[in-house]
Parts: C-alpha cells; structure tokens; sequence
C-alpha cells in the first residue's frame, strides 16, 4: 500500500468497508487483551522465582548470620551489602545510596511531599504560590500525577530521540516558580530514546532562576537492554560536579523490573546535603524498611553482574515481543503515512504515533473489540495529547500469541481511524 | 529499709557514700546494656524464623499459586487474605482495612502527612494556621515526633491508669486549632494502661470543635499479652458507631512484635469515607505494597488463632523478663517513697516514676556505668518531663542476664540520685 493521504475520497470508501468489515470479525472473537502497562508476563516473573529461596530459616540458626540482625528494627537507610550493589549499579559512592522499600515511585512520591511541606532547601514549595514542573512529553504518567496531585502547574516540552528539547527547558527555568523537572534518561517511558552526551551536559549545567529546582532522574530502565547494542547514558552526578550542580538532581531506581514489580527494592542517589535532608526526614517517618527483603535480594544476586546474568533471561522473554510488535507495525503500517513508532534498544514500551487527531479514536476502537492500551492521552500532562496523536505501547505482559493478536487489531484500528479522520478532512 | 524523705542529713550522707562506692563498682565493670528501645531480643526473633520459609520458588511452579499473582504489580490496599486476618483481628469488616507495607509508623507519618497537605475533610491543615495535637503522656515519643516535625504545638495530658485525663481531653478540644490525639488504647506506651470502656465512651463521644479532628488509634499492642488476666479494649469503631463518630478515628497496627519488626505487616481500620480519602491519595503514591510478604505472612499465621499461638511463644520469653525488672524494683525500691513503676498485663514497657527532679541524673549515672536507657523526657511532648520524673523501661531486648545486671544498677542510681536530691533539698 502506499501513503493513504494521497488517496481519493472513492478509494478512501471503499477502503473503508474492507476495515469495517475485518474490524467486526474481530468484535466477534470476543477479545480481552492488555497492552496498557509495562507489567512483566508470568513467564518473566518465574525468571526471579530463585529469589523466594535466596534466604531461609537456616540463616538465622545457631551460628548462622553472624552478627546480621535484619530481622529486628534499624538500620534506617539500608544495609551496608544493598547499598554497596544499588552504589555499584549507580555508579555513586555508597554513601551517597538511600535504600528504602519495594517502590521507588513511592520515594519520588515522598521527596515531592517533603520539597512541599519543609522544602528542598528553600522555602517550602506550598508556600511558594502557584508552582511549575516540566514535563518532557510524551512521559510517564505517574509522575505526571504525583504533580498534579500537589496542584503544580504541568509544562510540558517535547521529547525528542536524544532527550528532551533543551533550547524549551533553558527558556522555561528563568522562570523561579518552575521547581524541577521529570525524567527518565534512559529508555525513557514511552519513546524509548536515552539522553545523549549533550543533552546530560546542558541539565548538569543549568542554572534554573529557583535555588531549589530539582530533577526526578527515573533511571528505572538502567540495564533494561533489549539488543546488542544497548544505549549508553552519561553518569549524572560525575557530569553534574563539573558545574558544582550536585544538589540539583535526586536519581532513583529499584529492581521493580529485574526481581517481582511488587516485591523489589527500591534506592536513590543524591549529593551529600540531600542525603542529609531526605534521612532527617526519613528518621520521623519509619524506623526502617523491610531489611530481610533487601538481605533476600543481595544475597540472590551478589552483585551487578549478578543482576545483569538475569537482566538476560528478561530480554530473552522480552526481545522477541518487541520484535513482534515491531515488525507487525512495519508490515501493516509502513509506508501509509499515518502511523511512527520507536524501536528502543531497551526499556518497557513502544511509542507509537498515529494520524494527528486519531489517537483516542484508536483507543476507542481498540476497547470496544477488547484490547485495552494505556489510556489515550495519559503519556501528556493533565492527559491532554495537544495533538491527539500518541499512543503507548506495552509488549510485555501478553503472551506472543495474544500480543500478536492485539497489535494487529490495533494496527487495524490505526488505519480505521486514519481513513475515518481523511474522509472527514475531505469534507471540510 | 523505709521511706528516705525521712532520712535525717548524717544518715543520707551515710547511704549515699555506701551507694557511691557501690556504683563505682559498676563502673568498675565498664557495662554496655541497652534498655533503650522496645525491641525484640535475638530469641524473639528466632520464634518467627519459620516465616523466612513460608513462601519458596514452589509455590509459584506451575499449577500452584493457581490465578495469585502477587509477585507482580496491583493490589494497591493489600491482598484479600490479608485484609481478612486484620479484619479478624481488629473485628472490623474487610472493606474498612488497608494493607500496606512494614511500618504502621509510616502509615501514620503518611497519614498525618496527608492531612497536612490535603486535609481531612476540611481545609489543609497546614492552611490552617497554627495548630495542635493532644498527646497523653508520657506516650510514644515517635508519634510526638511527627506532631513536631510539622510545627504542631502538642498538649499534654495527664496518662492515667485507665486512660488520659478526659475532663482535660474535653476542655482542650473546644478549641479548634486541635485537630487530633494520639492514642495506645492498649498497654500504653510506656504505661501499659488500657484504656478502660467509660474512657472508650467518652473519646467515641467527643464532639471537638475542629470538624477535621483525627484520633491516631495506634493499637500496637493489640494482641500482646503478658499474663493470663490480659486487659480487654472495647471495638472502638463499635462505641464509634453509635454516636455517628466513625469518622474521627484511623485505627492502626502490624506485626511488627509479631513476627520481624523490620519485616513485618502494617495495617489500619478506618471508615468507609477515610477509606476512601487514604485510597486516593495512595493511588498517587505507589502502585502497590510488598505483596509477597503480606502473604508469607498468611501462609505462615493462616489465622488469627494462628497469630496468638505464636505470641504465646513470645510471652513464654518476654514474661519472665517484666518480671524480673519488677522483683527487683520490688525489692530494691520498694517502701523507700523514691519510685513507682507499672506492672502491665502486656505491652513492651514498664513506666518507672523515680523522684521528681531526679529522672534526667538517673539516666546520667546510668549512661556513665553503660547502661542506656530511653531518652529521659522522651516519653513527654517536646522532650519535656515537667517533673523530670518518668522513664521509660524496655526490658526486652537484653538477654535475662544483662537485663538483671542493668535493673540493678539502675535501682542503685534511682536511690543515689534520691539521696543527692534530698540532700540538696535539706540545704535550702
């Protein structure tokens, strides 16, 4: 086929039909299809099954152990072997590690509340009137919520295939209520794409107008490769002490996607004075996270390479349902002109761009035949796609066959929309 | 020997040289004793080590686990067995129980977080200029930590043997820049006091002027008996119910003294609009809490039956302990008009009353023999005993052995600082 926005109102019709038609045959299997998260299948969570056997009551008999009590309360911001692997992974010194529970989203979710009500070194940010964060888009939309929740004003500024739009952010941050920004450098969620060496040169070096600016650096797709030609992310903190900027950046991950989504453990890196701030809050808030947890995870893992032997059976699951989606799209899609998608070297998803204006027509589709994608819109602030075009992309949950399936319906829905959205530009 | 405050000058001077070079022969020893925090000792630990196998890679091969998939992400207010057993244990219905991770400090943190930025029915409270809590006391000097950590000026109540001082409790809340209280309605700490049914009734009751008031129901000693007349606390959401009240108070607990106290369950209770208030803002927050342990722990307890067997194996170990601080308080202190100390039917404390203006050289004179205890003043708001009577005894760390050792060089020092005290006294 070739680009459909060439086509005639008479060729439009009757391609119309055709899709109509094998739209209803799908209607009619009854389909009940997900591709709305990034949640591992069954099949990668039993890659970390081991990890349930990692520790037992045998380590805690007579002369076992040693003088490790991990079991009682303490030891406020992670065990010495945790942080050292999470220091290790991170690439920072141990002791600029917090480990904390099974959710580093739950962290970000408590470093914005203390920057709102005690501050991040200023004044508190709920003191501070009406505040703003930027939001690199297409994002995640779990950050974009923690914002919203807190009343900021969302900005959001284009992602680009090397990062976000840095000529946008150096505008915006002379503006002092503008208190931080989203992201995830590498695989970013959902486009794929990693910040180049340039782009982590112009964060590190920014000055933004508010003292207290901030950047939620996600780096949750660390060794999350899906190729053999992983992409490569610049250190943050080594480029960031070039400019004397450490403070500006607090960095988290968790083993989320390595061990179970619900059962990890999840750590920050941040500067000295952060450490600081962040652990005296800490201290009033809990007397500790689950140590055995973390214990459990050292203890089956050992250490990154450890993580990283692992991080292979993932892909080995993994690569072959991008693949899948992938070529799905080049066959159904390629050449029509109304559809781009990323082909990421790792991470969770797959962005997919369809005809301006169709997206939530596509989502529509697509859930009345029983496939559900991640809501239309939600990869924006406020949930607002200004171009209604972006669609997120979650391979890995399905199995291949259903995955298969559900992509090819969604590739149907893509050009249903498209040849609807033409007929009626047509009109106009 | 008889009451000291009818010592004559020649006869204190006397006692306090013999107690001097008694106490000397403690330093002697160079003691390092911890009586500090109400952690379980390395025996307690052990009771609960079957739960490290409660769960294995078996459990999820194929055909078992059936449709449980609780190794991924989901299940944001906890898995329905567990809800189920707090519901059982805290005789409410499922509905009103959320499940979260290892610390119901956190819980409260979270929550008291929460209504600071978003409130509890009414405006923000840290909108609300400047506002108070009611802390009966001594209490728990982290719950007074959280109330300090965010400027809240905290009221202290007088701790009876059945409960706070509710005719100070009623006045103070006409008032309505006090927004809550806190409570350990059963075996108080450090008192050990339950709260009795009239003084249940009368909170149940309360209509405090502040229509966002909160009552922090920590029943963190909910099943913690000691002896075999344990103290019985009514269902406050029951006495609740009948005076339309259910909305005043968030009831929470774990298994932090029940099975590992860093790697435990926490739980609350809380009606359906709390409920759904703490949902939302959860929702936000993280996806979801460690799963896996919620049920490994209810695979190991299966019920509440369960539970109470094995707090039995701890009673068998921490009994002996109370009672062997309480013999020797007996006969060391006893009739000398210098201390009072509780003798609770469960908890983790025991509340000794040494002579006013003597608490703080008490834990002085210990701390230079080695032996730490809580804080002094710690168990006040603000860290202030206005009589510098009150410390705070947690016997059940240190083995029988230690803990012998410690009480009776803290006997020694309780009589040294008397003497000194009244010495002192005699020459005004």
């Amino acid at each position: 086929m070739k680009d459909l926005r060439t086509y005639d109102k008479s060729r439009l019709l009757f391609l119309k039909e055709q899709l109509e038609e094998e739209y209803e045959a799908y209607k009619a299997q009854g389909l009940k299809l997900d591709m709305s998260r990034g949640k591992p299948g069954a099949d990668q969570l039993s890659v970390s099954n081991g990890l349930l056997d990692a520790i037992t009551s045998k380590d805690w008999e007579q002369g076992a152990g040693g003088s490790l009590e991990y079991r009682n309360y303490g030891i406020l911001t992670g065990i010495r072997e945790c942080k050292a692997i999470f220091a290790d992974l991170l690439d920072v010194p141990p002791e600029n590690v917090i480990v904390c529970g099974n959710s580093s989203l739950n962290m970000m979710f408590d470093y914005i509340t203390q920057c709102m009500l005690t501050g991040s070194g200023g004044e508190p940010w709920i003191k501070q009137g009406e505040i703003k964060f930027i939001c690199p888009s297409p994002g995640y939309d779990r950050h974009f919520a923690i914002a919203e929740y807190y009343g900021m004003k969302l900005i959001p500024v284009k992602m680009n295939s090397d990062g976000p739009d840095m000529n946008a952010v150096e505008e915006i941050i002379k503006d002092e209520k503008v208190k931080g920004m989203f992201c995830v450098p590498k695989y970013s969620n959902p486009t794929g794409a990693t910040y180049s060496h340039e782009i982590v040169e112009r964060i590190a070096k920014m000055k933004p107008a508010a003292k207290d600016f901030r950047i939620i650096w996600d780096n949750a797709y660390i060794i999350h490769d899906l190729t053999d030609n992983p992409d490569k992310l610049d250190n943050i903190f080594d480029v960031l002490k070039k400019y004397g900027n450490e403070d500006m950046v607090i960095e988290f991950t968790s083993t989320s996607k390595i061990s179970f989504p619900g059962s990890g453990v999840a750590a920050l890196a941040a500067s000295k004075n952060n450490i600081k701030m962040i652990t005296s809050r800490m201290t009033i808030q809990t007397i500790g996270y689950d140590k055995l947890n973390q214990y459990r995870h050292v203890k089956f893992y050992k250490d990154v390479a450890g993580i990283k032997r692992y991080m292979k059976l993932h892909r080995a699951i993994l690569a072959p349902k991008f693949k899948a989606v992938i070529n799905e799209f080049d066959s159904s899609l390629g050449g029509l002109g109304i559809a781009k998608w990323t082909k990421p070297n790792g991470g969770y998803f797959i962005s997919l761009d369809v005809l301006g204006g169709t997206a939530k027509r596509v989502g529509q589709l697509c859930e009345e035949a029983g496939v559900t994608l991640t809501t239309i819109g939600a990869t924006f602030p406020h949930g607002i796609d200004p171009e209604d075009k972006n669609i997120r992309i979650a391979p890995s949950f399905p199995p291949v066959d259903e995955l298969m399936t559900a992509t090819k319906l969604l590739c149907l829905c893509v050009k249903l929309a498209a040849v609807e959205k033409l007929l009626e530009d047509e009109k106009e």
